[in-house]
């Protein structure tokens, strides 16, 4: 089950240098059906390019820390994932276990029925709950916008912010839609300036991350990193290829 | 996302009655986005059909738990939910959780990636975990056979037998590929008479369903309950239709 790509026109401005838009890139190993060896593949990519962080499976986390140690490459996992309907209390265990385990960075998913059911206060509580448990980590809260009204999202946005979480995040890349230019937008400018955006799901190329980037998204979740990092490179090189 | 539904010929064998079939079916309620008042219009069908039980989200269990007791219904959940890929501590920790709050069946999801990976022993073990932790519920194991290979689905389907599960199950619903003919057919037989086969994903006609009875199972994740056992009442009244 994939996620359309997002369509974005050329990218006609000033191009970042690969170093920092890969700093913008948890290299995603989500789905179910990765073997060791395809996340052994995975993590040398994400080391190869020096991405912000991988986002592993909590299965993986104690191996992939291990093998991520003194690569500049920080260990990213979710909680609750995909469907964030666990109860809070295994979010919380979950959580905890995580950390110890070696994961410096958690992207969990709220309980969206919950949310979408009017409960923002919930949401709230949970969140809160889960950032209490990663101990300073920062935590993403995914929400899961292809569920949500505008409304929804807006009051689940607002309850990340207030519950302490260091991102709000978009999609979990498993649902029937991703990132999108409007949400991305509206996340920006419903979140103050101390919650930043992450944009997941569907961002496969190279003018998606920089368009979404320009609206405010300043980490990404994405599968395609070598093509769009290669891309960016042969642009900057003055290639006009991608 | 949805699975597609199983196709199968007009039953023309001898019908059973609806409250054989109904006590075949575990009604599911599991999409992510279902809010409050989705799922309690999902336990009133269940319980006016009379279901064997209703597969909730974790984080319904405890109010449906309190909705179901005195109907005949059970409450059925998941653990792992959909991508099996929490950790064994994680998966434990959520099945004790979920039976302290009145879970009486436990739907689990191995972790996929490990079991094409090669590791069946890991598979054995981490089903035996939550089997224990089930404190005597009934454990059925699902394998999100769209991933796998037939090698791999028999290494899983032996491993979950000796690891005491009650049931082996084909799918969870949210992956490319739902329950099929051939698949329960090779449950069936690779499992002995102690273990029984559970298809979910796709069975969404009563024709479907007696087929996949005929194969040997017996339980049903469905979410058109309603549908199959009206078309059920009616044919077995004298009516073609359906």
């Amino acid at each position: 089950m994939s996620v359309t790509s997002l369509e974005a026109p050329r990218w006609d401005g000033p191009l970042p240098t690969r170093d920092a838009v890969a700093k913008m890139i948890d290299h995603s190993l989500l789905r179910p059906e990765l073997t060791p060896a395809d996340v052994e593949a995975g993590l040398a990519v994400a080391v190869e390019y020096q991405v912000a962080s991988v986002c592993v499976r909590p299965a993986d986390v104690a191996a992939v820390a291990g093998a991520l140690r003194g690569t500049g490459v920080l260990v990213g996992t979710v909680v609750g994932f995909p469907h964030g309907s666990s109860t809070t209390a295994t979010k919380v265990y979950e959580t905890g276990e995580l950390i110890s385990l070696g994961a410096e960075e958690i992207d969990m998913v709220i309980d969206i029925g919950r949310l979408r059911g009017g409960d923002a206060a919930f949401t709230q509580t949970e969140i809160a709950a889960v950032v209490q448990a990663a101990e300073g980590r920062p935590v993403k809260v995914i929400f899961e916008n292809a569920y949500l009204t505008d409304q929804e999202k807006v009051a689940g946005y607002r309850a990340a912010e207030a519950a302490g979480a260091a991102y709000v995040k978009t999609s979990t890349g498993f649902a029937a839609g991703g990132a999108t230019a409007a949400d991305i937008a509206l996340m920006r400018r419903t979140v103050s300036p101390a919650v930043r955006v992450k944009a997941a799901g569907g961002v496969r190329t190279l003018d998606a991350l920089l368009e979404l980037n320009r609206l405010g998204a300043t980490r990404f979740g994405a599968t395609t990193t070598a093509a769009m990092l290669d891309d960016l490179e042969h642009r900057r090189s003055g290639g006009t290829a991608g």
